[in-house]
């Protein structure tokens, strides 16, 4: 299931936590790295999240979601000492039989080299280690092709989405 | 946001804890209660997701999957001894941009009777409460027309709903 992303070397380990991958780019200048323990600056985070053209989210909000989030991942420009954030995403869900994957975002520079199909595979595979059964998103129309190109299932037995909106 | 469902009397809030809620009944026989807090027999609440016709699951990931989930509402037909459990739903998410409605269920001997209709207003209430901003559900062929019914808004901006499986 997923692909398998090469493990990095133990001091990479060390610095991004033994989930981290790496992100094969072909760029060979650059080390990518994807991780769920190096801790994310919210600020930096956002700045990311804007620079793909999504509207700002108090912090304080944001450091809440991530903190309710099943699964939260970084993918990282490498440095020893200040690593760049330039890609990310999260799940929320049971990790059983439901996972659902929220705010997939490369940043404008690194697109079209095809990170975000190497992290919807890092996504895949994590959740099925933990044993999920099903994963869902809700695509825009822009990605729809994206994620079909990858083996998603487009609304499966007439599923349709419903959204229900505060305010 | 969502109806006012009645506070019950001081002893039902004892039994099934400070978030209760009536449900309105047309059978003035039945006392009908909403809780998050009541304990669930996973045994019983599999009794009834099989009658509403879903597939029986494991007992040890069902567990997994509700301590993992945000929000589990209980509907109960009111016994002072022994509760029945006549209604289900529950749901994942972060609590602050998203919750997801999963394995909304009425017992088939009670649907028909609004009380589906009412377990939604519960559930968008208490997600309103914790400040979820969006609420989303993956709904079958055959209840899309339950949800657009209650304002659920059907796919708005062309969102398409995609399903990954393991295996």
């Amino acid at each position: 299931m997923g692909s398998s992303l090469p493990i990095p070397a133990e001091p990479l380990l060390q610095q991004y936590g033994q989930g981290a991958r790496l992100c094969p780019c072909a760029n060979d200048q650059l080390t990518l790295v994807f991780s769920q323990e190096y801790p994310f600056d919210l600020v930096e985070l956002e700045q990311l999240l804007e620079a793909v053209g999504w509207s700002r989210r108090p912090i304080r909000r944001v450091r809440k979601a991530l903190t309710h989030s099943l699964l939260k991942v970084g993918l990282w420009r490498h440095d020893a000492r200040v690593p760049r954030l330039i890609g990310f995403a999260r799940c929320t869900g049971d990790g059983v039989f439901e996972a659902t994957v929220w705010d997939v975002a490369v940043h404008p520079l690194y697109q079209g080299n095809g990170l975000g199909k190497q992290m919807m595979a890092y996504i895949l595979n994590a959740l099925a280690q933990m044993g999920t059964e099903r994963v869902s998103l809700f695509a825009d129309p822009g990605v729809v092709s994206f994620y079909q190109g990858q083996g998603w299932d487009l609304e499966p037995q007439g599923h349709r989405c419903a959204f229900w909106y505060a305010n």
